[in-house]
């Protein structure tokens, strides 16, 4: 699908403008020409670049999924790789897929394309339809209007993750299962692919913020260093969380092995309670004690009233020796 | 609550200005305001803030909770974000809390804002209070005051700290329980916790000790550089803390597997003790050996009391045998 | 093997120059030599490459195996070693093996050495022979080429590796093997081989992309630019499947350990439910309770029928305490 | 206890100055004094320090104990921080311990303080005593051969260490206790300890052989750097006997897991060998085999000598079977 | 033990010239001195040393034991430490020992200290000895020759451990020992002690490949850079090597784990059973079934063969289900 508006001060917003008319719009410099193209063919999308003036190494970067943000000056326009992160929770566990949004920014114009619908540019859009006053203040402005409502898109994520550890800390000393490790995995694994999205995200910002570009008013670079700094906060977060996570399976693993350890021990003192118990009973079960035997005298009343004794004791005394040496 | 200070030379403090007075007030250049907001509705906050003269976005930063220590300069002003670190105990648990503090510091004015008493401020604002001459070297030496008094609140938890490691080690050696290790973690989260806290801190300190800032009295830098060692002596003490709570949990880890080996040791030299025996007793039991039978001659008193006799030797032999081995 | 092509516009493609003529075609500024060397001895490269006047230690590097990457400039030519990876995948194992590819690249010609064929030498060598307007943008043009030939190459290798983690991971939940685990070290070690290939190549890029050699047109550097991009991506894949083997590693292991845990409990729950049944089978089994003797009275039908519930009721007693202590 | 010495080229050293001529001594630029403070109550090193004209921040650190080895330039005079590493051994332990050294350097006079004894003071201080040349090259050279002598002193520690490391080393292999576990811990944050003192020490002395201060002889930074350089290899005998604890550590967890694997064998060895023959015995212990019985063919001679053959026989089966499976 | 070359164009070389005339022969612009110290007394050494002028630091610094590979620049002269790395298999295992080289460069001669013979020495010694035109480029080109000779001893070395972990890795496969796993971690520290002398080698070449030094010709930087280049090599195939190293320690302790999982298997099986068999054969044999008391029904035929076509059926039954919870 390909998305259109054309704004020029004091005129009415212009929508769905013909592709055929976009090389003449961005000849007028008082005007600014936003195109987004959502999930649209190649075919259709590499004549209309190609009537941009932009570089065929930028265009087939632009058609291509790359998935490493990153920033490109050609003089003329930027070309610019973000990345939006959609989490998608299928039954308990959670998997990251990465958006890429390819963007061209001229000093009139700016050119989308995405392939999944991304929230922070239908909002832009949708702004902007709203309000043209949101496009009187240039491209580059309107650029740092998207990258903002892409990153404020994140929050929400990591305060999802955020509930989720708290769920799985919990679960952990209530009836840790290995189906929580599984999940602690997927969030680690979550939090692994986050950063790897955020960290070349902050680079962009920070050369828009720093850098000199000719389609970058000077004074707007505050506007992108705001920006830079939200994303130096949601990679705080994420390291918070990725402490958290880590600290959730050092939990996990020694709640498990705790468990493990009560049960070797309930082994050892069953093992030690009855085997001596199991001996006397064999011992006087043997042959020699027979009635009719010479050994009678071995199983008269006072040794069996004695057996029953020690029967009785020797657990209590081995309970205690093992007390002592703190097993129980 | 807002809450306000105005110094003039040579004149009594003023209290609690009206804030419509402010833009009058800090058009003098040798006064000093200083304005503090704790737990102010951003309603209230924002006409003020905008009276200032701040931009936006720096206003916009000072509202939110960004909880990442910065510091941006706007050539008459600096926005600075410090933070302060609680360490609550409930229980036998530690949890770290990051307390926020915004600060815009002018030529003659600063203003803080924060949303829990932050007890730096407390005392800074009360030595003012007492002693009108903390006010006379300027806005930037007050913001060492509060930076000072800041940074020195970390050591009483630092020293809460070590005391928690010298405990558990003596725990761990005495009686460890899981709830040891739990303990353990916590520690090891909270100086994670803290040293994400300390280290951007210990940056601004940097930035203000060597960049050249309009409104920093160069002379002045030599003492941001004094907290910016305190800092990195921070830093350091963090880093022998957690040193000493990974020895810890080492320590742990040794103990609790040193038990189980015992425990295993134990549950082989009953079984290697008793089976033999119990093997025996089970074969003078079968049915061979009847009183009726042909080989009653197998269950006479000779052979009884060489039965006996294995029974007691064996067990010797065996514990020869294994400890020869090294087991016990 | 010793293969050349010659190009000089106008004019069609010569094949198979003899290498004599070599330093004569090069003198003419306006052509271009193409001289590849596969798996030829050295005797016979050494007298050719000096024809064309390089430098000894250039050669001697050359003429071995060096296996890193990298650029030398001596000035009227580059010498660059790029690597190719092959993926070997003996049985169910996958090894990594490094080529050497060695490129002399003059104002006018390109001269490529390798040991074994390189898929992207000889897809460059046919298009040129397909097609001479490959030839027509130069030397360092027909480098490019080869660059991006031979780093396309490395695709489907990423591909097969990622089709080889989803199926390991399947076997980890299914029916995890100590093969298993083999496979997912394998992986481990070819994704460590591939990023140590891709790191130094990446950086050769960078260098011919920013740096200022004599041999290279400077409006061509955005090609190396390029292919320093799709480097940068690969790496990043790399990275994101050295994640994806560790959480299989990690999983692989919590799987089995957890199997480990249920077969302790086993043990556990049997040793458990029959000791005490045996200790009381032992128990009248002993030769007090012989028909003749005294104790008869103790194995009469009541206290049989007692001792059979309590061999039924007890198991299911101990099962329920088993129970509460979450061990079942 | 306040000491001092002031030499004057020509003239006898004198000793123990009274400090109330420090001021007028150092005025004369071709003398050197130098005034150690050892274990001293602040109240009396103050006014002496004030009298010197330092800084009051500077004061302030050489008062307090700050731990982290640091230089800074005051101009006319250098604050400098070093440490020094006592090992004390408390019985088998080992427990580090750094003293400060706080050194302010000046054109033509030197001041330490520190609150230990500090080996290196001693014996610069009883060389300058013995030998007056000592003192004849300025204050900057008689900073080197303090902070020489500190240097020199960890030599031995260092040694004492790798002797600990080799009597470990044997002792794992002979008889491992969890002692020995204990003071692998114990070495390994004695050289955690070490390594970040030496680490900040090492920069000062960088400092002090690169940069350009007032108060040190250009021609005498190449002392610094030699010191400098024997840092170097201080950190490097660190890091190799970092590497040698963490193998030791190694071993030791593999010494002890292989003697549980064996327990483990022994124990399942045992269990396999006897519980058939167990159930043997059992078997002909039922009450079915009763002389007066129907079954009474069942116990005859020639079965008895079969169940004997089994139980003598049955054994070596089961040890060539677990031999095959290398279990033995 | 000394000994010396002269060398003057045109002239044949003389050798062992005494140590008297060092200082004369280096007058003379034109020739080349090269004086090798090998294990020589520090009292035979050091007036030798000082006749050539150098500094006492400098001086020192050789006749110590430093071992850690440096480059000082006096500019007359450069002060140079190498390291030669010895292997020593003592039995199965293998023992790293550094042997350190001191070198002093002056324009026309070259002075070497070492303790042990180092190969590479011997190399360049006699081949100056057979061909007196390899002294004819002067001292840095000499310089250049034993530095090559010795990177080039370091291959056999890495040869000798690769062969070793292609051997370690079919044990571990075969049947691993505790013996095989001492020999990874033997294997594992050698990598480490080779790394630590291989980077400030190559630290050492790069000064020598790009700093500008007096007695450094400007066109021989160009043989450091070689040498430079094969000590990034050394250095990463030194990184393989600690990889596969890594991954045998890996298969390692997982081949373990394997077959200490298997051995628990058995004792469980083995256990479940035989447990309920015995307790079966115990409840036949309890007293209450004596052929004279009431219950003598339950002892007869039918009831025995049922009990015995239990005792046969179980196992199987029991097998069937352990097969079905996938533990055999």
């Amino acid at each position: 699908m390909i998305r259109s508006l054309y704004y020029l001060q004091g005129k009415p917003i212009r929508k769905d403008v013909p592709p055929l008319e976009f090389p003449k719009l961005i000849r007028d410099k008082r005007g600014l020409l936003w195109v987004n193209f959502d999930n649209e063919p190649v075919e259709s999308c590499l004549p209309i670049l190609q009537g941009f003036g932009f570089h065929p190494l930028a265009i087939d970067d632009a058609l291509q999924e790359i998935h490493v943000p990153k920033l490109d000056d050609w003089g003329n326009y930027l070309y610019i790789v973000l990345n939006f992160m959609y989490v998608r929770s299928s039954g308990n566990f959670w998997e990251a897929e990465a958006e890429e949004l390819d963007i061209f920014l001229g000093p009139n114009y700016i050119v989308t394309l995405h392939d999944s619908p991304i929230p922070g540019i239908e909002e832009t859009w949708s702004a902007c339809d709203r309000d043209p006053r949101t496009l009187q203040d240039g491209a580059d402005h309107l650029l740092y209007k998207i990258a903002d409502n892409i990153v404020a898109g994140y929050m929400p994520t990591v305060e999802k993750i955020d509930d989720a550890i708290d769920q799985l800390e919990d679960e952990i000393f209530d009836r840790p299962t290995p189906h929580t490790l599984e999940r602690l995995f997927a969030l680690k694994r979550l939090l692994q692919a986050m950063r790897r999205i955020l960290l070349p995200q902050r680079e962009v910002m920070n050369k828009l913020a720093r850098d000199d570009f000719r389609v970058i008013d000077p004074r707007d670079r505050i506007f992108f260093r705001d920006i830079y700094d939200h994303l130096v906060r949601l990679h705080d977060l994420n390291e918070s969380l990725r402490d958290l996570v880590g600290g959730a399976l050092d939990s996990y693993l020694s709640v498990v092995n705790n468990r493990m350890n009560e049960i070797m021990k309930t082994l050892t003192t069953i093992t030690v309670l009855f085997m001596p118990l199991t001996f006397l009973t064999g011992f006087f079960g043997m042959n020699f004690f027979e009635p009719l035997g010479s050994l009678k005298s071995w199983t008269t009343n006072p040794v069996f009233y004695l057996t029953l004794a020690t029967i009785f004791i020797m657990p209590f005394g081995m309970y205690l020796w093992m007390r002592r040496r703190t097993w129980i």
